[in-house]
């Protein structure tokens, strides 16, 4: 095993040891795009199938719509059209032909041009109002309430695995409603639903709070979003719900006929989370030996590992009790896996194991059996226990508990200690540099303020906390009158 | 309720009222891509988690590799770039600009063009085997076994709903082996999973064989298939496997040492199902009322209908026994909704739901239950019974089981009836045109022949089944010597 970067080293070196060497990810042949390796998938699909229950808990249903958006309807909303259009892959061919000057290989055949060039979808919002025209005619139609995993392709220019990527998997809830106070209900409530899944089950606290207009979604009226804080006191924006008003309804002709019979335009929202959230799953918790991973969503929640020696009979012994225990812990539902292969020592394994961030790691040996105790190690604190075979199974599903609690909790001490309220300018441009973190800060309100802030400190309003309190201030630039405080920090 | 187009009008316009009509599709935007609707997507989602649980216990991983394959890598098989320059979407550009003679519009920006074109992959050995590369150097990095779900586009020309689009979902295994024995056992196996699930669960039976040469995918030394009988006597390629050799290996250098550290080409499979095999659930069972879904697959299993009158207690009662059936049958694990909707009436509710495929309906009205007992009409047969409320959920249990074997046991004897053994040219194009199936016959084995009788009776060559026996006999058109016979149909 390859030693690894620290964090104090190079902090975006030790997250691309991780993500490479922990199994999750690997570059590929394609500019910005990465391959999601195995274990990488494996953490995704677990993430994924708890968003999937709390969306169709919600009243959700999956559809899928086309990876392609033709032209005339990606330009129809022009703020969404112009947000994304310098980062967009474009299909202008649809065939291939041998070259007349090189046979064996291959060129774009000019005779097959679109008439009409497709967008490789960078968001579905147009693809998916073009399609809402055709579905929503009455009251009687609405609410409508879908959801879409799939690719997205946004050509963006520094890529970073997981963090930013030319193609992304995620989810995109695309619902219409019959009022505007029906669809920012159902803002609030995906946003709520994000929150919930980043805290309880990524063991992630997250700061719920609304865009500024400069950071809002390309055509939406507000954007909700959940902030989190990494280890290098950077924020991370980990998911976004959007109140888009009657933007696409007007941009696609989408009414509906109200009880009174009246034609109105439909209310819209779109909400998303993607690849993105492993990105920031890796950094609010690993370490330096490698990943910690939530047991809620880690892939493998407990590996045992025999320690052999060369008695045949104690041998026996351990690979019984490893047996059993693997059918009482999978039993409780619990992912477990006895790594027995001979070729590797233990030692090895051990090492292996922690950088893939396995919450708990049981070894079974010998000398420890004769006294009827097994060690375990908690991944999180690096903790070693000795734990009684006796009742073993229900121990770890606790510590296993308790792991995803103290993870948790050690996130959010860890963002309370990094978050400042600053009231003087000299002391916010210090802080940013010394003890980077969230800056709970007053502002004048404009945009203007905001963009000078960036261009001077590279940090960014975050969000207005939805909990932050009507409070008088004077902006922290310009000490112009500020109602309330605003979260900045530096970002991904 | 718009009625349906019958099977004997016209069946291709029944197949397409039944996917629109009954909520599976709809088209789209996007020049032959569809969408999938809700209730078509849990259906895909049924079948998808079961082939992802088969994969599983036959000791595959998920993973995810990149959407675009660039150009170079693309033609390095060279049969298989062949086989799909002809039909693949091709990404050219990056960004797009405001058209500068008409704001609000935007045209593909000159300046944003590729270096080098990526194509979206129709399939994706040619990436998964540029990163095979990276992961392979020696005998114990093998095997590789990975599934990826995803997304892939093929420009066909003349599109049909879920049979035939120009974006499809799908699943492709990818895996690499030390040696050709084991590669063609992952071959049949993942044959066998296909076929397993196609008769267990879509219950359809289907032939399992091999594709000639000019059948064969491209890049392939094999492809192995399963192939179903549609009601109107034509054959649908259900799935796939492919024996790939070291074609690929050889395209992309992947070498690895094996135990004696000698360098070796890397034996490959692959092997796929996609979202076409709900046109041929759809096309296997459906009749001139609707959808007919087999209830291991069914998005919705059960429906309560409750016939209402006017008297407040007997609703109740309706009411009350309806939930407790609710919460007996989902114990069970059984999918149900309730549909106390006043809005409509029982009875379009019963075509409503007839047109869906829902295998079993319970209505309960309060006739009925002072008799203690409540319809029962099961979708396949149309049949309606009268059955004792006591015991009423375990009954609904067998009852699903009796129509998920009896719609297999059906469609087995159709296929029976409509399979013959043919030794005569002009009786052979004789049934084609008039008892259209599967016809068993003898063939030369040149491809010649294959292609001369595709030309004049539009039949292929489906699949030497696994199970032929050797026999002696003469080729059908050519009168040559062959040695066993072969499946021919007319296909979709």
């Amino acid at each position: 095993m390859s030693t690894l970067t620290t964090r104090e080293e190079d902090y975006s070196q030790w997250y691309n040891d991780l993500v490479l060497k922990g199994g999750l990810a690997d570059y590929s042949a394609v500019r910005g795009c990465m391959v999601i390796k195995p274990y990488g998938f494996a953490l995704w699909e677990n993430m994924r199938d708890v968003l999937d229950r709390m969306f169709k808990d919600t009243g959700h249903q999956n559809a899928y719509f086309p990876l392609f958006v033709p032209k005339s309807l990606f330009e129809a909303e022009e703020k969404n059209a112009e947000g994304f259009a310098k980062e967009c892959a474009i299909v202008t061919h649809y065939r291939l032909k041998t070259d007349p000057s090189n046979q064996g290989k291959l060129i774009v055949d000019p005779e097959a041009k679109l008439e009409e060039e497709l967008i490789v979808r960078p968001t579905s919002e147009a693809i998916i109002w073009s399609t809402y025209k055709k579905w929503i005619q009455s009251y009687r139609d609405l609410p409508i309430l879908i959801n879409q995993w799939a690719n997205v392709v946004r050509w963006e220019m520094r890529t970073r695995l997981f963090l930013r990527t030319a193609e992304f998997l995620w989810q995109e809830g695309h619902t219409a409603h019959a009022t505007r106070e029906e669809a920012i209900e159902e803002t609030e409530k995906m946003l709520d639903v994000y929150a919930t899944f980043a805290e309880e089950y990524m063991a992630m606290p997250v700061i719920r709070g609304i865009k500024t207009a400069n950071e809002r979604f390309a055509g939406a009226e507000e954007t909700y979003c959940i902030e989190a804080l990494m280890q290098d006191g950077k924020a991370l924006q980990a998911g976004t719900s959007h109140f888009l008003g009657q933007n696409f309804a007007k941009a696609f002709d989408v009414k509906f006929a109200d009880k009174e019979n009246k034609m109105e335009y439909v209310w819209a929202t779109s909400w998303g989370v993607s690849t993105r959230l492993i990105g920031a799953l890796v950094m609010a918790h690993s370490d330096d030996q490698g990943l910690v991973l939530p047991p809620k969503i880690a892939p493998l929640q407990v590996v045992i590992v025999p320690i052999f020696n060369k008695d045949a009979e104690a041998r026996q012994k351990i690979d019984d009790k490893a047996k059993e225990l693997i059918l009482e812990l999978r039993a409780k539902g619990i992912r477990v896996k006895y790594d027995s292969d001979e070729t590797t020592r233990a030692g090895w394994k051990f090492a292996e194991y922690e950088l893939q961030g396995v919450p708990a790691r049981i070894a079974l040996g010998a000398r420890d059996m004769e006294n009827n105790v097994a060690e375990v190690a908690r991944r999180d604190t690096k903790e070693k226990l000795s734990l009684s075979l006796d009742g073993l199974s229900n121990n770890i599903e606790r510590l296993l508990e308790d792991i995803q609690n103290n993870m948790f909790n050690r996130a959010l001490e860890f963002r309370e200690k990094k978050t400042l309220r600053i009231d003087n300018w000299d002391e916010f441009v210090k802080a940013l540099d010394e003890t980077p973190g969230f800056i709970s800060a007053h502002w004048d309100g404009t945009a203007e303020t905001e963009e000078k802030i960036k261009e001077l400190t590279k940090a960014t309003i975050r969000c207005i906390p939805l909990d932050s309190k009507e409070e008088s201030g004077s902006c922290i630039l310009t000490g112009k009158p500020s109602k309330q405080r605003v979260l900045f920090a530096r970002a991904y």
